[in-house]
């Protein structure tokens, strides 16, 4: 791996020469964007009479990255980080990049010991996945490498987070519903102790409101993200107002239950009753009876796109902020009559 | 970091002059078992003759790891590998180790990929995780950390592999049912491409058989791990034999969809019929109506057994052959009357 024992050129040594930062050296050396052409010659004339042979390291430098990079997450029942995951891979090329998931668990110390060891083996960034959509504590400006947070933004308006739009993410769940002709719609939502239920509340009720329509029942049901309380609420709802004709539910566990309740009480799905549910969590939807619709968070895309920040903050090209990616509805037999 | 221009002394010095090997030689200064104390003395006194001062690596090499173990997995839904990382970290104790997470998607290519990046980035052992109970390729003899496999168990007879005991979980599942009294048990299968399948069914008929009892229906019902499945076998199984009083069922989502048809065609569960499933996935088996009694396969645990193989390899003590573990039962509603 060395060079023998007489000290090896390195890309500071060419950059010095030729009169740029190292980071515009590796960029012009590797033909990246952003180095103007006449800059690149001379970066590439000045490494060529040095006669520069970048070893395994610095070649990893010069490309601009190791082929490694950490995800950091606290969402141990990997709902959100083993997709997110997936688009990320899937971005970067499986065949060059590996990306290492530590676990965190929302747990502040743990979370900076798995961010040492990550840095220490010299990742070429961070992503850092939430499991919930409140803004999380910033790691800081103080790291080596650029960080994307996903899921749950940063709190510091510097970073560069990528989120769902839980708000439009509903509207659409409700415009879905109207446009199958619905009049009489309910939401069942999660539980109020989450930003999303809020979120997703609101975008329920803005969509209503511009389709002339008001709640059935006249109130948000809220609870808790299980079964139980879809099959609880939807009890209720059905007491309160025989007349509902659709229910968007907040989360596809609620409307597993929800469905189980309609079909106790001989609610046909859809004709008497539609209903979507948000996640689009495939055990839960698929396997329902019939077919759940639901909310899909594209959470592929959202690592692919992270992945995508991530390079190009490698590059120097930083986008700070909060970027919003929108949901999409996949459409199943709970609400089109499909059979 | 370094020490200057002067040579360092090494661990490799302080072995060869006290005449051990560099292993010894840490276990020695690392209060390791495995020394006897004479050697333990001598290599005490050479290393203070010498003013052995190990460095940052040196010390990692010398306390037998660098804090970072890989985890490369094929069970991208994360059921598997989520728990069994859990438990590897609490084994390890979370302050001291990282442990990073790739996903291989069964594809060997992308497998060495992983292996490789993990290596290059000093891990002290990797832990491979299965997402069936086939045995695996092993990743081989020449790798420079130990390897353990969990779930999947190596094909080479000299790995450490550490799996769950599929026939006696099943056996327990049976034992649990006759128990509480029943005579007319079915076993609704998953998909019998899979060994798991065949080891749950011959678990299943060996406690029956040991019981004095023979099957319902004569015949397991083969099928796939799906909830449609669950329903479309619990209907064929009523019509063939009303009087079946017990169902255990090949994997939890099957029994979500056997307990949905035995209430739609108005069967009292636990009363009527007793309903067990297998995994405890707690997602399907506390939200369901009533609560999922399961076979629980203590991923956690066997995470934790896996670190502790590590551990042991990387102090030389190899386990080298296929250790089962114990599968338990999470007695819940759909097998005792609990309310």
């Amino acid at each position: 791996m060395a060079n023998g024992s007489s000290r090896a050129t390195t890309l500071t040594d060419v950059a010095r020469l030729a009169g740029v930062s190292v980071a515009t050296a590796s960029k012009a050396l590797n033909g990246r964007a952003g180095v103007r052409t006449e800059t690149r010659e001379r970066v590439v004339d000045v490494a060529k009479r040095l006669a520069f042979q970048p070893n395994a390291l610095a070649k990893s430098l010069l490309a601009g990255r190791t082929g490694t990079v950490g995800l950091l997450t606290s969402d141990m029942e990997g709902r959100f980080s083993l997709p997110i995951m997936m688009g990320v891979e899937d971005a970067f090329g499986a065949a060059r990049t590996s990306v290492f998931l530590c676990d965190a668990r929302g747990d502040s110390i743990r979370e900076q010991h798995h961010v040492d060891a990550l840095l220490s083996r010299r990742v070429d960034g961070l992503i850092v996945v939430g499991s919930r959509t409140e803004p999380r504590p910033s790691l800081g400006r103080g790291l080596p490498v650029p960080v994307v947070y996903v899921y749950s933004p940063s709190d510091h308006p510097d970073d560069m987070s990528l989120v769902i739009d839980n708000v439009a993410g509903a509207s659409l769940a409700i415009q879905h519903l109207v446009t199958g002709g619905r009049k009489r719609i309910a939401h069942i939502a999660g539980d109020p102790g989450y930003q999303a239920t809020h979120d997703r509340a609101r975008g329920a009720e803005a969509a209503l409101d511009a389709a002339g329509l008001s709640l059935a029942c006249g109130r948000i049901h809220y609870g808790s993200w299980t079964e139980a309380w879809g099959r609880g609420a939807t009890r209720m709802l059905l007491a309160d107002e025989p007349a509902v004709d659709a229910i968007f539910c907040g989360s596809d566990q609620i409307a597993r239950g929800c469905l189980e309740v309609l079909r106790d009480q001989g609610r046909e799905i859809p004709d008497d009753v539609a209903v979507i549910g948000f996640d689009n969590w495939e055990v839960l939807t698929v396997n329902a009876r019939p077919e759940l619709t639901s909310v899909d968070m594209r959470l592929e895309e959202l690592g692919r796109r992270a992945a995508q920040r991530l390079y190009e903050a490698i590059d120097e090209r930083m986008t700070p902020g909060v970027e919003m990616l929108h949901c999409q509805i996949v459409q199943r037999g709970s609400t089109i009559p499909l059979n």
